[in-house]
């Protein structure tokens, strides 16, 4: 799936930031591609770009217009279909990461036809996959891992990605979720793949590459989350990752969605080094990201601090306090 | 999904009997369904069903064209697609076990819409899956895992079925395959499902039952192959089984369609238990099923014995020497 740029940002006439963050995602980590959002009256939301209509964001350039948002149900509120269809109308693309596909609509699919626009679910894969093979291809891969969904692998993927870079690796993002798909461009998400080429689609994202190249490869679940371990799994099959990090709430007690506590992070370390030998011998954990959004910066500095000592491990908060211990054990391991 | 009967199996131009275990498993276990087979030039397999063309099919009274081969990939080769067309000309429906829907192909669905026959690929569910929930529910459940694809779980789950029933115990097999779901007429082919929804397809499959009634889940792939072990993994935390066998091929050297070894049994067991844990705490292994078809006797009953004794555990080859001993010690372990 390959998005152009640069993106009009659609953020409807949603009423909380939660439901934006698709949206601010973009912003966060790709500031550049975006040339203003669209607001419908009633919008709270606010991803701090320029206000704009179609015809200022087609004049300044924009390819493609992004629904940058959620709605309860996944669903496209016909009120927005109006705006959808004069974009395209205007000679712009469309992509959305709602669970409705856009071509559902029929409006939408009939100006698409009409004006030879794309439309991009980003949550759906039209591409055909091959099952995973596990052959060892050229190039370095990080995976993100997580002791729970939801706990910041996507943001610690771009962190790394862009700190790597800061270092002079040769590293790329390599996104496997429909807000990692609108930051890279490109990607697959891989919890809409069919279940038997999960791992497919990893090697697909992943291709071979010279051999000092790191993709950056965004974690999906966990293996210890009831819901999505066969996900996490055919993923970390299919990356055959040489390094990963793990990622942990430290605040949290049960798993998301579900009954089930938190993993210790030593556990995954070693779940996550013996199922990845499958297809990587050389596997190994290289830091810890610690999401501490939830606690002050003393608590913060402490947490990260004894999670290290303990695990004998760099850890960091990639997004309050930067990568750098961890890029540095990868330097470390991973020389020349 | 109701597929009317009698089958004629088509065998297509498949280079060997694994390609065919679907149509096998469909003459193992309900020859009476069957009025024929139908192979291509080069066809290496056979389902020792009487060779017949189209015509000769209908006026046996075959109502249904069932594709009972698999594919790498899943795709249905061009050269299907003549005889496909002419059996929904002579007034056939078609069922398949492709991941490639029988209406992708253009001239498959127009000759089904002007002939108004019906089109059914098993392996695709309309049925909507919530996520799984990794919640305890009544009932006894039984998996069969394997150090392998393609090694005989379906077999060994089906004869257990058989044995447990012989024995008294309320059994009921649970299909999650192709060839399951053509057999027992129920069921959902988990690899075809959305990969988000792999376990929440396995709670689906096998629902709260009577405290002493078992379920027997035919298991999918293996945590060792590289390919499907993401399936294997979100099968067995959607099961929650109390029990579990292991199947095994003693000739294979090789990992199915990859270069992977096979792993030991012990390797099996031991990741088993520990992925499966996380849903049911009691998981354990009550056996190990040995497919002993490229072995004489002598051989089998040797292997057989020298892996009972080296694992500790109840081994047999369902198939040609019965499932006593494992269903003795399921008896033994769940008594009551």
């Amino acid at each position: 799936m390959q998005i152009e740029r640069p993106y009009l940002l659609f953020l409807g006439d949603v009423h909380d930031d939660l439901a934006a963050k698709t949206g601010y995602g973009i912003v966060d980590w790709r500031r550049d591609w975006c040339v203003g959002q669209m607001r419908l009256p009633g919008c709270k939301a606010d991803a701090k770009l320029p206000d704009m209509g179609i015809e200022e964001a087609r004049a300044a350039g924009a390819k493609t217009l992004v629904i940058g948002v959620v709605n309860p149900g996944g669903v496209l509120p016909d009120r927005w279909v109006e705006t959808i269809v004069t974009a395209i109308e205007s000679g712009m693309d469309v992509a959305s990461g709602l669970h409705m596909k856009l071509g559902a609509v029929p409006e939408i699919a009939e100006a698409a036809k009409a004006h030879g626009r794309k439309l991009s679910d980003v949550r759906h894969s039209n591409e055909r996959f091959a099952t995973g093979k596990g052959t060892r291809r050229p190039g370095r891969r990080l995976l993100t891992v997580g002791t729970d969904c939801s706990v910041g692998k996507k943001y610690t993927s771009l962190a790394l990605e862009k700190g790597m870079q800061e270092r002079g690796l040769k590293a790329d993002f390599r996104a496997t979720g429909q807000t990692g798909v609108f930051i890279s461009g490109r990607g697959v998400a891989v919890d809409a793949v069919v279940a038997d080429f999960i791992s497919g689609a990893a090697e697909w994202l992943s291709p071979a590459n010279e051999p000092d190249h790191w993709d950056v490869i965004e974690g999906q679940g966990s293996l210890f989350h009831p819901s999505f371990a066969g996900v996490t799994l055919g993923l970390l099959h299919g990356a055959q990752p040489d390094a990963f990090v793990v990622c942990h709430e430290p605040t949290r007690r049960k798993m998301r969605n579900v009954e089930h506590p938190i993993p210790d992070i030593a556990d995954v370390i070693d779940l996550t080094v013996r199922c990845g030998q499958l297809t990587n011998p050389d596997i190994r954990c290289v830091g810890i990201a610690i999401n501490t959004a939830a606690l002050d910066e003393a608590a913060a500095r402490r947490t990260i601090e004894e999670t290290s000592t303990r695990y004998g491990l760099p850890a960091s908060d990639p997004v309050r306090f930067g990568v750098q211990p961890i890029v540095n054990r990868l330097i470390e391991e991973f020389p020349g």
